[in-house]
């Protein structure tokens, strides 16, 4: 019955990694670990428990009955009540969950997944930052209109438009990254936070300290918080969704400059034999995954808002008012990133440009693209800035206009009368020279493209394996 | 294998009614019935399609095999095209969806759910308002301290603190009323909104106009939008998440003065057998339903935030970047409010009140309930206001901190110290008169409580159904 | 000093009308005004006040200093309390404020203000409403490009597209006109909402009854809540603020539409003399004013997670952990709001459509559009829909591709290629004849443009002048 | 005029130090700043620019007049180009801006105003943690009741608590540190991105990279982006304003427990002389502090969601429709947090505990704080942990009942019970001990106090100015 309502972020969009490791079976087995790791610990540190118990527990760990576990929570309305007495059952003892409170057992599981999540998400940056790198680099020589307020503004290259992207993907690698670094563990705090009932059991605070590191070990963590309530600041939660929101922002924003460059006929998503884009209209080949990732864009956005919502807010020693948020907002924002970043892997490889398209709308908009390079010889040869510019907005406006209409701007024309012109400080031959070079119109964008691919190129090195993955889109 | 990641709103929180709802089988089957509305009118209309091909499609409507539809997207990488072509298959002909488009089908299903989900909130509304309008009712005479700040200020009866919380619950439900009163339907506008491939079937404007009333009318909408795109204005969606967010504000805040008055010992929610609070401490009652409405407003205040990004930025005649963020958005932000209602209606039904603690609460603050009595009265006898505000000042905020503590208040040595002073225009006997009134305490709350229950059993009135049902809480 | 940090969105976006509703003097003129209806109402209902106290408050009312009141604030830490004083102190007496508390005087006046404001912002959308409507009769026969997906689907024409943008905006006007009608005030209710202290003034709930319907007389309102806490209930802010999203939805999204358009060379926003796009590339003439609709959209945006956030969340019978928010989100949200349908109204006043750039794109696509064209005549021809519609689905894909390269498309061999196919059940001349009417193309693009227009007129009728009032758009 | 709309959050909340840096004044000198420093880069690298056109614009650099450059732009309708002619005008040259668009001068103005206001944030940070590490250490043996879900739970120290926040604060101290650590700089990119007309003037590459690292050093930057538009990336600012609102959230938290604690009696807000918490009721001392943090908190909330809007969705090089957001949302976000941390600092500075009162709420509810320690001996003595959690339930859950009317409990009626009990393996007078001992009722709180004190010492040592500065609060 369940089945009918699945989670739509991770049933059609996450990839299979993701969705693996949020799993509520696999949730279910790594509390159990926890609780093995605690009570491993606790008798190492002179707790007396024979190891017949542990061994009862260890036998039966991965026997996960998900609606036995339902039936019992719908007694004791309590979901780790519920967890710990299906778990004592299975193993026919009550010796786990010892001077722990339920916030010890699902905060630093919680922590855990997130920990892992966040280096998916890591390593679904490293690839989109290969393939942008790719793109960035064979495409490095393709001169194009680059569109400020969307209409032509000077040239640049292909290549530099993705290496624009790859740049600030680069950003949000090393946000993902360092907040990876940092990252602190709970650990086990018990009811308030004072570690009370270890303490009563272990005897000494240096045997609490000792158990904490135990746990944190167990659980891959370097760093463990020195002092919080029954819960981990919100505040933590707010860090890794921000850092999710920020990780996607330059893939999305490339995903709306596709669509806008498919609306032009510059560009198009590919498309599968079989794939239907219109149920209406047999000939559309719609850009629907650089959709997608501005949807689920959106979505990040609300999953923000519930991240902002919980943190600065919290009372006392703490309570579940976060709950239900955090059992919507962890897994669904981190399937809602990696499903984006996977879309976008598909993109990137599947991604159709037309470059005779691409060609035939920088040379109509040649004279426009030139008119920065206009103004700065006028401006070299002496004519005061802001003169030059006044000078020339007039008729490199019409010239616009005529390129929108597909009339061929009439060049000799507006140069002629530029010549002509007394106050103008060059003569018609250095005019032409300007516009002679397209090569020159792009800038240094081939230095700054070989400088962003040199530095994707370090990042991917240190995770060759990700960089290398490929795009799971299964809808 | 989706099983194991459930939708967690509809999983957990949500009502039956809900859950029936939102039930992906179910909404197969309403395009399914959509599809054949569509085709009958369309016969009507003239179209020449055999009895006998409606009748193959009638036959299997409800054959819904969710596995077979998944594997044909995995193909079409469309998902209305591999319904279309489950539909067909099963029927074996190719008879519906005759000039329409994607959209003509979804979206005009997904407005019949968010109208009959609406329906289900609008009475969720009024069965909060019948609890609330009988706890206003049941304690119309319980006198208690009111508090700003949190710190107490003057009196109240619980009856006029459940009357202020139904007073708003009402006003959620007049927002809910009036746009199911409005709402209006996209109707069969094809790919850009212009009808054309209905007027290529069907010959005439009139006829395409009739068959979107013939549609309407099959969905039970007496309003449909004049003009749209591809898509209906995305500012309906934030109409209804809006509206949603609205509806819950009462009872959230209801809910949080519960988590208030749990903590000062007035009152606690009820508790099951075999019900654990806490997995550590034994002895503990939470007000844990409490903590999920306040939790679930957070969720909806998510989902806001998506509609929020839909609004205004739609593209030209229409495009899919709203998909995901809808098939996210809509079935949970019903799910979010409707599991929110029901949670405030089990509290409700289970609140326990301890009058004892409520009363010794308002003994220990009379003379500070009393400082503004004592204001206006001294006013009446002709002292300026700012001048008797000033006076009464310290000695009263004294008396704050002496309950706080527990110490009992030296009230007679307050009023002597008043009475004694040259600038104040009233006798002793006057200011013990003014302290000896409990009863005048809670101004006019009775009678505003009266107001609002009579309010409320208008509406109650209108859904005496709706008014009766039991609390839904799962967990 | 203070002036050196304007506020940005009353400084540079709010017409003049909204600037003065939300100017702090007027402010503070209307709170006096207020205390004086209260004051009379009070005299009236028997509470003894000379005429002469009165008329010295009256004498005073207007004169309004900003620094004096800041300086009293200073020390009192209360802003209301410094209002009090200053206005005492002018007028010699302390008659004013009288059974009131501090949300008495600034609720009612802050809701005065909200009310005034949504009828500005209701006026606004009348004059979008206006321009647009004659847009649409103006291009009604204008033959274009409609696209989804931003690529070629359909054909539409330009005045559909502005009667699309109409509809949606008239549902704005709907939201905001039935909130208006139903809009209730908090009234005079009090520190806890129980109106002791004018029970305790004037003698009778019956009296206190009266003394609020004074008040909402004074202010013009019909409706007062029946019970509330001391402020009253966020969730009303929250509708407000949800109804200015709303509001300006459709003409944001037309403005996202513009910016395409521009990016086609469809359109382009007007240009002053003396105008300049860029300080850089003088031939620029940008969407900017479209861009900036864009930008006030994700400003309310923010205020509408603003009122989110205080919705459901309030304690006890209140508090000020909303002061802050409101003083914000109250005066910004309507400043972006009326300054957004300000830019719309001069986007659309100035906007130049390119007809001739129009048409040539339109006779690029002619194939493309008539694809579903000849899918229904297939169908009604015998073939089966599905089959159809694999069919054509190659070809026509071609086509597009060869219109976004500006090749033409050879339209006569993809005709003949269909008419060869065996399965084609048309014969060439009646595929021809399908591609000869470009003004069927169009559907019944004509009909609801002018069904769309008539609704508008009948608002257009109600409230003339807003419908005359010409866009500001200072800078 | 304008200065009769300020802004709100400057005028009333902000500190000096970041009015001062967000002053529009400061802002215009430090764009002509950066014009000359790009000016003299150039000319170091070759251009042609006499000195004394240098020396005319340096004598003019401080000369501002708001007024004038309003009246420019209101002719420009380009707020940048107005500013280049002011400059112009006032120096009688057209020498600046030289290769440059309007973004190469304000996105690296912002983000030096986002740097230096970064710091800021950061020394509010140290002066918070300085505060709680103070209080922390002083009431380190202060044990008082903790609270989760707001009931009594276990024990735990006043200083534990204030340890708590400093622990969360310092987490959102190392994530604006570290952003301050790798936040790039823009650099001079031109109109979209190729550094074009750059390279026209001096003629290289190298020349090209040499002018960015000259202006990033004038700057005090020590990272550009190698790749940009003509826009940085807008995540950029979404770090940037979601670090914001973790920065806040710990004082946040804390503000939310100070007014729980001021509902209990324990704590209050200081009050001075002269001050007034209510209009209407002398007695009031409110938590209005710690309420206005809550305000404020939400405020941020709405600046995040307007940095969530922006990032992830860029156009091509970009465009303004970022433009009204980033003018309210960078100084705003900024005023709010800085606000809000003077005003928690001026409620630490201020706190007043009521030590008495926490002290009966300590003994009201020895035996409910006890439970664990109960449960803990009982497992060590051999009882399941379930079963003895079961057989504590009932017990304790009446005596928190009794606690919460001010009954006395009746503890050695609960021991003799328990020691009654044949399943119980303690005999009475172990019983007794438990409870006897309250300073182990806190656990480890004293050495985590300690811990996070000598952590915050570090900080502290690193900032000792930012350490020691007063609470700024006006009003």
């Amino acid at each position: 019955m369940e089945a009918s309502h699945p989670n739509v972020l991770a049933g059609r969009y996450a990839s299979e990694r993701m969705r693996a490791l949020w799993s509520p079976e696999r949730r279910v087995v790594l509390e159990r670990r926890l609780w093995l790791a605690v009570l491993e610990a606790q008798r190492k540190l002179g707790l007396d428990v024979d190891q017949a118990v542990v061994d009862a527990y260890e036998a039966v760990v991965e026997v996960v009955d998900l609606e036995s576990i339902a039936t019992r929570e719908a007694v004791t309305r309590h979901d780790v009540k519920a967890r710990i007495d299906e778990f004592c059952t299975l193993a026919g003892h009550e010796s786990i969950h010892l001077g722990m409170t339920s916030r010890d057992v699902t905060e630093n599981t919680e922590q855990l997944l997130i920990r892992d999540s966040l280096k998916a998400i890591r390593d679904d940056l490293v690839a989109v930052i290969a393939r942008l790198a790719d793109l960035a680099e064979a495409h490095a020589s393709t001169v194009m209109v680059a569109r400020t307020h969307n209409v032509a503004a000077q040239a640049t290259t292909l290549g530099k438009r993705f290496a624009d992207a790859a740049a600030e993907t680069m950003l949000g690698y090393s946000r993902v990254a360092e907040l990876l670094d940092r990252y602190p563990l709970r650990g086990i705090k018990g009811p308030v936070g004072t570690r009370l009932d270890q303490l009563d059991l272990l005897g000494s605070a240096g045997a609490v300290d000792e158990l904490e590191r135990l746990v944190a070990d167990h659980l891959g963590f370097g760093r463990v918080l020195d002092a919080s309530g029954q819960t981990y600041p919100r505040s933590l939660d707010l860090d890794v969704v921000a850092a999710l929101v920020q990780a996607v922002s330059g893939p999305a924003s490339l995903a709306t400059t596709v669509r806008l460059m498919a609306g032009l006929g510059l560009a198009s998503e590919g498309f599968d034999d079989g794939q239907v884009a219109s149920s209406a209209m047999p000939h559309k080949a719609n850009a629907r995954s650089s959709e997608r990732i501005g949807a689920l864009t959106a979505v990040l956005g609300g999953h923000l808002a519930m991240a902002a919502s919980l943190a600065g807010r919290q009372w006392n020693e703490g309570d579940v008012s976060c709950s239900a948020v955090r059992r919507v907002m962890l897994p669904d924002s981190f399937c809602a990133a990696d499903g984006l970043l996977h879309t976008a892997l598909a993109v990137l490889e599947e991604l159709r440009i037309d470059s005779d398209a691409m060609a035939a709308e920088f040379q109509r908009f040649v004279p426009v693209l030139a008119t920065t390079r206009l103004l700065s010889a006028l401006v070299q040869a002496g004519m005061g800035r802001e003169t030059a510019h006044a000078l020339l907005a007039e008729p490199t406006r019409n010239a616009v206009q005529q390129a929108g209409r597909d009339d061929p701007v009439d060049l000799d024309g507006l140069l002629d009368r530029l010549a002509a012109d007394d106050l103008v400080p060059l003569v018609r031959a250095e005019l032409t020279r300007l516009l002679a070079e397209p090569e020159r119109f792009t800038g240094t964008a081939s230095e700054q493209t070989a400088r962003v691919v040199e530095a994707a190129r370090r990042i991917i090195d240190l995770h060759p394996e990700a960089a290398a993955q490929p795009a799971e889109l299964r809808l």
